[in-house]
């Protein structure tokens, strides 16, 4: 829709909020206002304007797993059923958009908004948001891919710079927004507070045109987060279109003097007030109803796909119903299952696992915790299962945490119960990761289920009585110790910066490179039963893919869920390579005994290395290693693939290297020939040559001219020309 | 002296050299040439035009303990000793300007130049290097500080670009250079090659203008390394003075023509012309014999005080005289002393270690290795005593190393012995840190002499049979693994570019910090004798400066060389501080049994951190914790003190946050007042606050606006006038 017959001051309008919630309405031109609200794992739909802040004030809707369960599922189906579940209840309830997902990569365990996110690792955050775009946007709602970009703490987070470098932007934080934007086209992106490499990412430019738009294709509408303008012009002139919330008139004011001051030309206002009526004029009539009890169902099935069997010593899980067990913790009857701040979902109704388990177990105790007579009926029980983490005031957006060690007087609890019961289970609620240390050898499993949405408790009784088998595998490394995090040193910055000092190093990508022991690896996760790959063929399907089959079989005797992961590890490339990198994966479900050969596709990207000097990806020509894991730090299977790569013949200047010059396959020959009489100048020791290896042309030349060897005066100027071919 | 009555080309032509190794003379106007030579640890003085990089071919020159072994002694003195010796032999070999000391810090292990540096710590490297400067100034000959700046390795150095944060520089690479620029007044300060922050250091007037004068108050000239600039004119506007070496006079047309074109003030041409004839002018005659006899002497005694024992099992050192030893490796009898590079000196003579040994022991056997007769002799003898090390193929000017460990035949020779022998004893010669893992358990004690100059075979004799006794001390930590430096992922870099990504967390700063363990940490060092630290009194002298004062004690039976070192631990400050800092020390030597009761000071910047907001040594007021370690890993003593620090009342803007407003002691109340009938739309949960506190005042006020809460429109204006004082 064109913007014609609008006055500047009416598009002006367009481009920020009328409210907290709202877009402008232009009722004469028939352009309607719209609504957003705040997901990714369920409506927040607020009615009251009075507390737009006011976190819990909002009308019920069905509370989905946050982020980080469904990174843990491995599953895009399980992010495609989120995404269409809560897409069905915006429809309903009148949203146009859904401010969800956050794709942003966890950097550090402290960022207080980890569980928000899905992973450490590119791929799988942005193959699970994509899935859940495609699905949500089928059902009519629009999706805001946030929080553009390399927003991973809550530190400072409306002000501080991440200084980031090209190939980790590429390489790490930027390539599951890419996926969402060219697979998925989702309605609008969500720009994020903070600044990137000095410049708020509502006025990046560098961000929000060059690269969102015309380097990936974005065709819909960038929306700030919730007050992240600071220059309203600087902001619509780098490509920020809609500013929410509103400002009272004051944002439209400041866009209407630009561009009568001839600051701001007003075909940027046409633009960006093009790519709001397209937003608006996409949006849907409520429509629908919603079964609560239906949406329930799916938020506990997809729930089961999340939590992460950590630990299953002596076959201690599944419990048996016969089995005496003692229940403990206060998470088991008031479970934690979402984060705080602006996700927080007003559920339409709560399951315990306490109540679960006594529905599926014939003799079940409980106890809240020590005070109460936890020991006395751990000791009774065949089996203890406790229920620990972290509270809602232990994380939150808003802020980090300063520590990923569960509250002391659970680590007390939990080494008490052990220590008094014949058996113990652990069962975990938290947003981000804890640490297991002091504790995890005197228990015999750990079920992690992360955060699990309003039906975690039934779905975790379901897994632990064995109704379901557990299939989650971390989506994120457990380290032993904070200090091991490849961010430690610069987490979370300070005087205004935070350096990425890692670069791409981030997570399993450094434990595995540094050989730094974790506790549990990324993409760890155990069944009830048992899989073991077989033959594993590799083939190059080009220059720059290959084509992998891998066979699988259930080698237990349940049925069960099971995660190819496949990496690439390689030394091609002139950059350092992590050891290795998830470069496809898949979730399969097999019976007992059965096989089945799996085929993935590792595509160009797969392979390739984000090259700064000529700002583009390249796939090296070299040897490369294609890795099955149980995680990334236990390779099961592997077999190499020699690839053709690019070819890339690079032009020389005189601030190439010495060995550059010689080493370059047209020009190094000829520079031989010029120098063949007085080679004996040249190279008068192994050590020398060494030495002046790494010398630009510039001082190479000067110094042989003091040698006494002279090179034609154009010779120089005339092999440049010939290294451009 | 002024340029008067001289044409610009004749301006020009001072501020190259006249060929590799001399200044330009221009005789009419009683204007000398003067030579410069390589140092630091010797005179490397070329008459051969036609060789000029041939590092081999010099005259013969003393070669003192290079500056890996002076960094071990701790000892200013030593430093002095081989500054003032050096600069004897420049007097009478008519060199003017030695090209030394070197004091960049060591980032990695790796780094080829290493040999070349003092130390991973400023203050050591900076304390060493102002002892040796003005010992050699005052012998008459112009030292020349380098590489300034950010040069930490040789991989692409004439290219790379150091990225570096500011508190980094500032409070890591940068502080060496500046006590030196400040207490010893070099003649020259050498640019490195290097870029830092994407310019090179040459032509980088922060560096060279900015920074080492107007903050550091250099007079005298900056002089390029050999080959280091790019673009002459640039350079010269930046603050390089004098180019070398000389480029034909293609450099001196540029600045001609720039000149007169406008594009460079002649102003600029006349500073560094006055630069340069005073350093030409401060040139003293040829003049003094040189006793080759005594310097070796000086050469012996300060090697003895470098070597660092790391070992000692059961007392198997020192040596007795009767013991049946067994000499094995190939460095007892063709020594490694010095490293590979411009610093290469053609020594006057060779102390074997071999030699000296046979003349103190009575019973000494020898062979080169396991081909010859090792092992057997090593069986017969009391003790075997293998020298081994690094090559000078393994590590020099111009690569770095890709690995810390030692040659794999070394260490099968090293386990062999150690099999063999009843005791076993080794001794290292290298430039860079070696792994002692994998044989370090299986010997009794180990030697480091990393290189202890043309003497060191007959100083490293001397300490094993206990004439000297050993008193270096680590000036470097000696990892576990390589991984486990902090530079592992940012090491030598990638695509031109280096990122500092550790920051201020160089070696022990890290390692204490992240609680990595080392095989042996910086400041370790054993002596055949027994220190006790005894009372340890710390005073506040001021809000930003204490005095020190410890009791030592010479505990055991034989006279000692002590290292008092003093951390300071702090948790003060705003930004991330390391565990602890070295920010004294002192060297001194006690009988049995003496004590002595030793006092330091530790000024302002003892305690002061870099802030980059102001731009300012900042000491926050708090608690400071003074330590006695024993090494940087082992604390004796230590106690605490508070210190007013610095009164900085924070100017607010509308940029400054929640927490900043709030918490401003003017400001905060005042704030409080106007919303005090309001606060119950506010602070409406302690959770909402939190969330809050970091967001700036602009989105706040915003927010608040929403939520009814009205400030008087002049209010934050005011308050902000307010904050000013």
């Amino acid at each position: 829709m064109e913007p014609v017959g609008l006055t500047l001051e009416q598009k002006a309008s367009l481009l920020s909020g009328r409210d907290f919630w709202h877009t402008e309405a232009i009722e004469a031109a028939g352009i309607p206002s719209i609504m957003l609200s705040d997901g990714p794992h369920g409506l927040r739909r607020q009615d009251d304007q009075a507390d737009n802040l006011g976190v819990h004030d909002s009308v019920s809707a069905t509370c989905f797993p946050p982020s980080v369960a469904v990174g843990s599922s491995w599953d895009p189906e399980v992010a495609a059923r989120i995404g269409a579940a809560i897409g069905r209840e915006a429809r309903a309830a009148g949203v146009s958009v859904v401010l969800g997902p956050g794709v942003n990569i966890k950097r550090s365990p402290l960022c207080g908004r980890n569980f928000e996110y899905y992973s450490e690792d590119p791929l799988l955050s942005g193959v699970l948001a994509s899935a859940y775009v495609r699905a949500m946007q089928a059902e009519g709602a629009g999706a805001s891919v946030k929080h553009f970009a390399a927003n991973n703490q809550e530190t400072d987070r409306m002000r501080v710079s991440a200084e980031v470098d090209e190939r980790t932007l590429r390489e790490i934080y930027f390539p599951a927004f890419e996926r969402v934007v060219s697979e998925a086209h989702p309605a609008t992106v969500m720009c994020s507070y903070n600044r990137v490499n000095g410049v708020y990412a509502a006025q990046n430019r560098r961000l929000l045109t060059d690269v969102l738009r015309d380097e990936w294709g974005f065709e819909g509408a960038v929306v700030s987060d919730w007050g992240a303008v600071n220059d309203r012009v600087a902001a619509l002139a780098s490509g920020l279109d809609l500013e929410m919330p509103g400002t009272g008139g004051s944002g439209d004011a400041e866009i209407v003097a630009a561009v009568r001051s001839g600051e701001l030309d007003e075909a940027v206002v046409d633009r960006s007030v093009r790519r709001v009526l397209a937003l608006t004029g996409r949006a849907l009539p409520p429509s629908g109803d919603v079964d609560p009890d239906e949406q329930h169902r799916v938020a506990k099935e997809v729930a089961a796909d999340c939590a992460v069997l950590l630990k299953n010593d002596r076959d201690t899980l599944p419990l048996t119903t016969r089995s005496a067990v003692a229940v403990i913790g206060e998470f088991a009857a008031n479970p934690r299952f979402q984060g705080g701040g602006s996700s927080h979902v007003n559920p339409t109704r709560v399951d315990t696992a306490l109540d679960a388990i006594r529905e599926l177990g014939e003799s079940v105790t409980y106890a809240r915790g020590l005070a109460d007579n936890a020991i006395e009926i751990a000791r009774e029980a065949d089996v203890a299962v406790v229920f620990a983490g972290l509270g809602e005031k232990d994380e939150s957006e808003g802020f980090d945490r300063d520590t990923i060690d569960l509250p002391a007087a659970q680590v007390e609890l939990l080494k008490a119960v052990a220590a008094a019961s014949r058996r113990t289970v652990v069962v975990l609620s938290h947003g981000g990761v804890v640490s297991l240390e002091g504790w995890h050898d005197d228990v015999d499993a750990i079920l992690d289920g992360w955060l699990l949405g309003q039906a975690g408790g039934s779905a975790l009784a379901d897994l632990l009585f064995g109704v379901t088998n557990p299939s989650g595998h971390l989506a994120e490394s457990i380290p032993l110790r904070l200090q091991d995090n490849p961010s430690y040193l610069n987490f979370p910055g300070e005087s205004g910066h935070v350096r990425y000092g890692e670069g791409v190093m981030v997570g399993y990508r450094y434990y595995e490179t540094a050989e730094v022991a974790v506790r549990y690896p990324f993409g760890h996760g155990l069944s009830y039963t048992t899989f073991e790959a077989g033959e594993l063929t590799v083939t190059a399907t080009g220059d720059d893919s290959a084509a992998v089959a891998v066979t699988v079989t259930n080698t237990g005797s349940r049925t069960g869920k099971h995660v190819v992961q496949v990496y690439v590890a390689t030394n091609a490339a002139p950059v350092r390579s992590p050891a290795r990198e998830l470069r496809a994966f898949a979730k399969i479900s097999l019976e007992p005994g059965e096989t089945r050969r799996v085929e993935l596709t590792l595509d160009r990207r797969a392979f390739a290395w984000y090259d700064i000097e000529l700002s583009r990806w390249v796939v090296s020509p070299g040897d490369y290693t294609v890795q099955i894991g149980r995680s990334a730090a236990q390779i099961v299977a592997e077999a190499p693939v020699t690839l053709a790569g690019d070819v890339i013949i690079p032009v020389l200047s005189i601030d190439s290297t010495v060995q550059q010059w010689f080493g370059h396959p047209i020009v190094g020959p000829e520079l031989g020939k010029l120098l063949a009489g007085q080679s004996n100048r040249v190279d008068s020791s192994v050590d020398w040559m060494r030495m002046v290896a790494s010398m630009p042309m510039r001082q190479f030349a000067k110094l042989m001219a003091y040698r006494g060897v002279e090179l034609p005066t154009d010779a120089l100027p005339r092999l440049i020309e010939l290294s451009k071919g």
